[in-house]
């Protein structure tokens, strides 16, 4: 939040390139369509528009689909400095259904960072800012790095 | 557990229709190759195989799509007595790496079913019983029937 | 947000009726020191101080009684409109620990509010306004009304 | 499970002297008349009545104060190897209410036990062996030993 423009370009910069490394090899998120739109030190904004193959037999899209993409926001985020880190826990509350269509957000930000774990929040909005989702993930670091 | 047989088989007729009434409607899970393998009152197995285009960059299956395989076991399971419900809320813990070509099973059983809401839990095996992960979920009845 | 200011005023003065008439019967709370400083619709602050009896023994405050606190909160926030609602699920991610004498403060906000269930945010500060832990509810209305 | 005898043994010799040293600084447990009924490598379970000043303003059990019990066996569980761990998140589903004079005992198991973390279930049941609440716990074992 204070921190000097110059090491937060570079907090950008390296984010940038963790990304892009990531994403080369994500194909789960590319199978899905998911996006990484944003992406900072400790937060990232992923997005992903609802398709017919993503519905379940109420019609609505598949709550784990909705998972993946805030799981997907929440992995971004707390790879983003470069340090791999695997997801230990997460749970999901359901708010309102997203429908075909529908182009999705998820933004997650770091809310807590300990020695080598972490808490991250994802919420996943609507097209109309609603919100669909809340996610919080517990992260673990482990040895090494992504770039 | 102590129910008539007979009782038991009714129960066990009604969850096969709810199943292919679902499972035809079920867009997501039939994209992910998800199967459901056994369904009864309160509990369901679902299976799938970790295809390449399930893998994160990480190189393993992405979380989301194994919450994907747990979560649908836990769907089934709820709407089994052919009462609809919706999951509220669901958390995962991630145990161990899937791979590809792994075959997964999900098994989900009721754990406390009260007014309108209820409990499942549901483990996540790999190819060689090892536990994958460790998901459960509240869910909610709404009105209306499946079959 | 954007209520009338008197409409407001009339949903704090019913949160501060309900308050008195829980908090008379919470012995729990009472037994703790745990005070509901703030009260309002779909939201209430609680507050406690660590004591020795409150100890576990790694000789930081026992995480039981951090949840209290947070669930105490969450407790008053969602049936802060006078409908009467129960604790379905929470969580907790412990961020740091809490030791003797310090100030506790929790923060409980309402996320989502559906047709009977809702999903709350309790943040725990400490005395410095560091966060000791984040505490996520989801809570269901039942039948009835406090005052 | 498969355990030689004699190692078996050990391991509970080895649990039986963590619990002496946990207890004997655990103020909480003590002030709330948590008692350890039973410890063994990666199992404890413990028991505490209902008290009057445990209740909250719905005239049950609080929340928080049955968190504490599940929270109790879980910290006597994860610690029962004497590698000092502590609670990183864990989550309730309230599965009934408990009332004044009940004796509550709570089960304690590990699920998963990884590099530095592990999964933890917790039942919690009433005196006639009905399900009260369902626990899980995530630990990370930090450095040090507890005898």
């Amino acid at each position: 939040m204070n921190e000097p423009e110059s090491r937060n370009k570079n907090g950008e910069a390296l984010a940038q390139r963790v990304r892009e490394a990531m994403y080369a090899r994500d194909r789960a998120a590319q199978m899905l369509g998911i996006e990484v739109a944003e992406i900072a030190a400790g937060q990232a904004t992923c997005t992903m528009t609802v398709r017919e193959d993503m519905l379940n037999g109420h019609d609505i899209c598949h709550g784990g689909i909705v998972f993946t993409l805030a799981d997907t926001a929440f992995a971004y985020a707390c790879n983003s400095r470069n340090e791999r880190a695997v997801a230990l826990q997460c749970s999901i509350s359901f708010a309102a259904p997203a429908r075909v269509g529908e182009r999705l957000s998820a933004v997650a930000e770091e809310r807590v960072a300990g020695g080598r774990t972490g808490t991250y929040d994802v919420t996943v909005f609507g097209p109309d800012g609603a919100t669909i989702a809340l996610f919080r993930g517990t992260n673990y670091r482990v040895s090494g790095s992504l770039v």
